[in-house]
């Protein structure tokens, strides 16, 4: 069903929905561990008492055979189409550095490159230089140029190389070219305009003239003397929580890429540590004025994406420790997922579908005993796309109308 | 996911992918045999070994309830919509008879009918001739009239009545009417172009010099002293798995149809006997040129075509005997599955979704005891489209790059 229909049947209610999402949660069976997963291994007492009174399922971010980036996966989770609504490299580097973008804003990912007297790339990572220089490079650039025409130029040093470019003016746009070889051995071409768009033009000016600053700022530090800039793109303007779906939402995750994503559909953003009953506490702080809470759990991605099973266990282990918190909150509806897989053999994130419990009154009582990938394989909500869950959680918070007579 | 997004994500990479395609392998519970189905009733041993290791689920190859014929089996296989991605009647009936079709060429089915003095046909089968006659006809046809203006005509024989006749020359369309009455008591209708196009004129032109002709030639061959062509198409244009998926394909397949609608797909072709280890033989035959070999069984949907559950046990059997072959290429991904369920209840293709196997380093290991409709249903896999299969098999081959950042 296309949002427009859904969003015609969202009615008004009292009722509060959680979403929790364990990054990552997903994962396969490790054959040296009796075939179980990390959910499979984990003691989570509090989550087999609501196990069998919930419904299970599966949920695939964007199609099979798909492995999505955390934007697109939480894009899905939060209902938006994640082919549809694609969100451009540079907005989510920019959120993901913790820059708030305003609207209009246009971000791109930039590093320190190394060029040659002849304007050459030599080295697109300026011999990776140690994340404390690009730091005090970045303070440079920012001094120096802290705005250009009537655009402001806001950076953020990220790690080795790596920073970001938010340049915040009126009558921007992100359809610009590369300023980047992507090989060595070729000069920086300057961004372009994609478009035939006074935004683009003046998008591709401003960028040029940074890039140009930043070469004269930078001409003595060999090897970062130059800088490239990729992935512009424009904050986009999405349809918020509150006027698709009637909810006060808010969004509760230590990382700021998370926080970023929830604040593109106008979640309130409550920045947490990242243990989970400081989350769930935080839960509880939010909870009056909300009918929406998003808790953002990274630690089951990180271990995946380290390969480690035993770590992903303990943290799947400290959410059921503070589950009880959440729980005491009693929320109409609690639906514990993922936005994709990490499973700890791929080492990264994967394709393959991710296990979803979804508790409330009327959601049907599975029985299954506990809740892992096996038994939600086998669930009542079946295998469906991320981006429906939403409408999942509001029939289930009674907050949509029949479709129809 | 359409398919541009999908192709957008695709990565090079040195592993190789096997599909082996069971014509028409999936089928119903066989109550009388206690309601096992042929795979489930036919003895394994060495797809035993590979099924709890493997990932299993079910593909429908265009939608609920719908039953597909060769052509979007295999397109859906291959990873083209079936539903976009339609090849005319024509041009399935010409790949089928292995008629090598040419870029711009238009195929047409044809076959001998019956008309009286006025015209009036009396007979659309024209007494269903033997395939003898049909061959001899065929002969005298072709050598009367192999060129008509600059368009070369190409005439083989089917069985009974039927022929396929091919108009390969420049400026050729498929968008032509049947001249077919499509009832008898009325006479052939002359061909007419569907389109405004030069094209469409052109073909219709041609195709009705060529009646005429045959018509003059069949005077006194009563009861097939005229032809009928409908399905008039060209040879449509698909992107390639090259161009596509970064992948040089193979098709090894016995039977011409199937080495047809791999050609559009742009898969070197491999003419082989029936017998599956004469498959897998050539399949390390090409094995060191191509990352992608398709390997087509036809046996399994012919004992469902005849209701013969024996026989399409015994084809299973024969691909399970000459499997080892198969794995000893080892195959970084190795998928099992069928174009289309033929069940030997049905005697034909239907409509219910076909069992698939795929074992692959992360495939995920669902622990199955062995692999048929049952263990399917549980898989890991789920329940998709067929044409999403080539998304998991390129994902299981880490052909794919994620999804946004």
């Amino acid at each position: 069903m296309p949002s427009d229909p859904l969003e015609s049947l969202v009615l008004e209610n009292e009722t509060k929905i959680v979403l929790l999402v364990l990054d990552g949660l997903g994962d396969l069976p490790d054959v040296e561990r009796g075939g179980r997963t990390p959910l499979e291994a984990a003691h989570t007492p509090n989550l087999d008492a609501i196990a069998p009174r919930a419904a299970l399922g599966r949920i695939l971010p964007v199609a099979p055979g798909i492995t999505p980036g955390s934007g697109p996966g939480h894009l899905a989770l939060f209902g938006y189409d994640p082919v549809e609504t694609q969100v451009g490299r540079g907005v989510l580097e920019a959120l993901g550095a913790g820059i708030e973008l305003q609207s209009g804003d246009v971000a791109a990912r930039a590093n320190f490159c190394t060029v040659d007297a002849a304007g050459t790339v030599t080295d697109r990572r300026a011999g990776r230089i140690a994340t404390e220089v690009c730091e005090r490079l970045v303070g440079r650039l920012q001094a120096k140029t802290a705005r250009l025409e009537d655009v402001a130029i806001v950076l953020k040093a990220g790690k080795g190389h790596r920073f970001v470019a938010v340049l915040r003016g009126p009558g921007l746009g992100g359809d610009v070219s590369d300023a980047d070889p992507h090989q060595e051995g070729k000069p920086i071409p300057p961004a372009h305009a994609l478009a035939h768009a006074a935004t683009a033009d003046k998008t591709a000016r401003i960028a040029n003239a940074f890039l140009g600053a930043a070469r004269r700022e930078l001409a003595r530090d060999h090897p970062a003397n130059a800088v490239l800039m990729r992935g512009f793109s424009a904050r986009p303007r999405l349809r918020t929580y509150v006027e698709r779906f009637k909810l006060r939402a808010a969004a509760i995750a230590a990382y700021p890429m998370y926080r970023g994503v929830a604040e593109l559909a106008g979640m309130d953003l409550r920045p947490v540590g990242e243990a989970p009953e400081d989350a769930f506490t935080e839960a509880a702080n939010v909870w009056a004025d909300h009918d929406f809470v998003f808790i953002h759990v990274k630690g089951t991605d990180m271990a995946g994406e380290e390969g480690n099973f035993d770590a992903k266990v303990a943290t799947i282990e400290a959410v059921d420790l503070a589950l009880p918190r959440l729980a005491a909150l009693a929320p109409d509806v609690l639906c514990i997922s993922g936005d994709h897989s990490t499973p700890v053999p791929v080492r990264g994130h994967s394709w393959h579908p991710v296990p979803v419990l979804v508790h409330a009154k009327f959601c049907g009582a599975d029985g299954a005993e506990r809740f892992h990938e096996k038994t939600a394989r086998a669930g009542s909500l079946g295998t469906f796309a991320s981006k429906d869950l939403m409408a999942v959680l509001l029939a289930n918070a009674r907050r949509l109308d029949k479709f129809g007579a």
